[in-house]
């Protein structure tokens, strides 16, 4: 890597599954346990769970790698020895907290690894559901066994998910809507899952917005090493600075298909 | 029981969980494998494993009780001995084709036993999550241990399920969006799972429209035995002649909330 010559995408990947390793008993002991977590204000209820488990991924990265830049979910940013194009990790202790909090076990620990700000190496784990796919330059892995997308390059035949419909407004849901009333099926509530879903061959398209970094970053290595494409709403690849808009395809010809239809 | 003074509900239960753990295997090898079952005409794919888990659990009940009427998703009614009074099996081999179709491990086999025309025991199995919810009058189980609702008595603190905000059209669309306007938070895609997380405490609130007998029978036993109410839109009990609009509610106070704003 461009910052860290030393430091293969291999050892990164090695490194965040001990980091999932660690979130997950931490997500399961918090998992189904009466806790005041459900505010009407803001409805992203944050958790004990989500904030302990940050801070003991943050305390293991600055153990390992003192030097690097963390961006996390509940923490914010520690700048890392080369802000901008350092290495980073960008960490979403709990993905998915409305699942979380009613007992669904959809929720998902989202590990990234930024180099030079792309992301190089991603991991979404599933610690109610002892579920992991991990991604790098050329491999996508679902546990141990390689995760391919589907090959479906027609809107008419893809299956669509999307967190909730309610996350659309003003011309996002006008584009929503015309993408969507030409998918095959519609799915809603999957969060972090549905991109594991998608680098697996389930599902074959997602689009949302309002997403943050820490929500997309990790779902980029994995969906496009499974031969799938994410991009933003502009066909642009996802940074820290992107606006939130996420397209993921099976196909780059699905993608484009509804990257068409989304730029209308 | 009315017209089986000899069958207890426990032994209607052990019988159930039998017809489950038939199913289970059967579910567990058809999913996630490539299907031919996204339809775009009606979006209520069949599968294959949904003809042969229901030929199989017909095959069980007409050798154990071949007196007893069958209802089910795909085959149909068989009539029992006292159609209309007697002993009805109620099965919905894939609740959530939806779930089944994206990989999601959300669908469910559902198993109702009638008497008299009321469902008596109710059984929720989730194969690929092997979790199981059971009721019978006085007793909710999620697996070995008892299932209680959540206290939850307030509309403004519900956690409120629908399988999907598309499921809602004209006055019942009006309806939905006023209902679940005043709940904490909304969350969609749960199938038949969704009623077995209210009976577990892990969510307050379920509103749905367009359910057949399959769908909500099985789910009576276990929402009433673990405390909450389940009815129609007008407050009636479920029958197999409802109108497919179904209403949840963790606590008999949070029910008439819903309920009068439901019929306002």
């Amino acid at each position: 890597m461009a910052s860290s010559p030393s430091l293969t995408p291999e050892d990164v990947l090695a490194f965040a599954a001990e980091l999932a390793d660690a979130a997950r008993p931490i997500a399961r002991a918090y998992f189904r346990t009466p806790l005041d977590i459900v505010t009407k204000a803001d409805e992203s209820p944050v958790t004990l769970a989500d904030r302990a488990i940050e801070a003991r991924l943050r305390g293991l990265i600055e153990a390992r790698f003192p030097d690097h830049g963390i961006f996390g979910e509940e923490m914010g940013v520690k700048p890392g020895r080369e802000p901008g194009t350092g290495p980073v990790w960008v960490i979403d202790p709990i993905d998915g907290t409305k699942s979380f909090v009613t007992g669904l076990p959809l929720f998902g620990t989202l590990i990234a690894f930024l180099d030079g700000g792309a992301p190089v190496v991603g991991l979404i784990d599933m610690p109610a559901l002892d579920e992991r796919w991990t991604g790098l330059p050329g491999q996508a892995r679902f546990g141990s066994e390689p995760a391919r997308t589907s090959p479906c390059r027609s809107l008419s035949a893809a299956r669509f998910f999307t967190t909730s419909p309610e996350g659309f407004s003003g011309a996002d849901e006008v584009s929503y809507r015309r993408l969507t009333a030409k998918a095959a099926l519609r799915r809603f509530g999957g969060d972090c899952y549905a991109y594991g879903l998608l680098a697996s061959g389930h599902c074959d398209l997602i689009a949302e917005t309002g997403l943050q970094p820490y929500d997309y970053m990790a779902l980029v290595p994995v969906i496009r090493a499974a031969g799938g494409v994410i991009t933003d709403w502009s066909g642009e690849d996802l940074t820290l600075a992107s606006d939130g808009r996420v397209l993921a395809a099976a196909t780059p010809e699905l993608h484009a298909e509804a990257l068409a239809i989304l730029r209308a």
